[in-house]
């Protein structure tokens, strides 16, 4: 063993060699770093992940790995699947404002012919929509299961 | 071993207990279920997920994993994390979207009070904006680094 020891050799109370396929991608000054990734795959599947690609990749697959192994520590149920789930609804939200304003606005196109400036006005204002608000992320808070529960008035 | 041993014990070749941890989440007749999880996490790591939950998540825990190995094993180098980060650049794309559609309508709702009706559907013909189109989704195809463009139209 050596001073210069990689976090995953460290972790793993092994000599860290020249080659380590971790080394370059679990610095010793981050040693949650792998014990994230070690917890969720184990050393053997991360070091097989990465091995499978190519360099260039491998720096992009270890930030994800632990990007996710995160996830599934903080909320085991649901981990990073948990936050797409969120993310999808939220866009849908989203999505659904932009078709309901835009078809609020060919509406008002349809009648302009016909109105006075001020009823033009009143139009326009019932285009108004609440903004995006704050949704609920996924947080594991205890065992219970996790709320997802979305705003509902756009529905 | 008998035949009703669930995808793990049989995917393990092992017996399969009768409070067999994987038993009620893979079943034998999704075998892939199983090997999608075993290849990514492996078995061990998959049950000590499960064995830590309450009774009532474990479903919902398994499904996430399934999905998140899935991912990996498709896109190796960004994974599941590689979803989070194509929909937070849609949400992005989506809010700014609105944003700038309500601050139109609030530009036009200023100058109504002076302006006449063909004026008025000039006005709110300005508000069109392109359709959100279909984004790439992350997809390993060989070894090459995955193309998260965006169209910048909204920029």
């Amino acid at each position: 063993m050596n001073s210069s020891r990689c976090a995953a050799c460290k972790h793993l109370r092994r000599r860290c060699p020249s080659d380590c396929i971790f080394s370059p991608y679990f610095p010793s000054n981050n040693p949650r770093r792998f014990a994230y990734v070690h917890k969720i795959y184990g050393a053997s599947n991360v070091g097989k992940i990465l091995q499978d690609l190519p360099v260039n990749c491998r720096a992009q697959a270890a930030d994800t790995l632990c990007y996710e192994a995160y996830c599934r520590i903080k909320d085991p149920v649901y981990g990073c699947a948990g936050m797409v789930s969120v993310l999808h609804q939220q866009l849908n939200v989203a999505e659904c404002q932009l078709a309901r304003i835009k078809a609020e606005i060919a509406a008002i196109k349809n009648e302009t012919s016909n109105v006075k400036p001020h009823e033009y006005q009143q139009q326009v204002e019932s285009t108004a929509l609440p903004s995006l608000s704050p949704y609920y992320l996924p947080d594991q808070s205890g065992s219970t299961l996790i709320c997802y529960s979305l705003p509902t008035w756009f529905e």
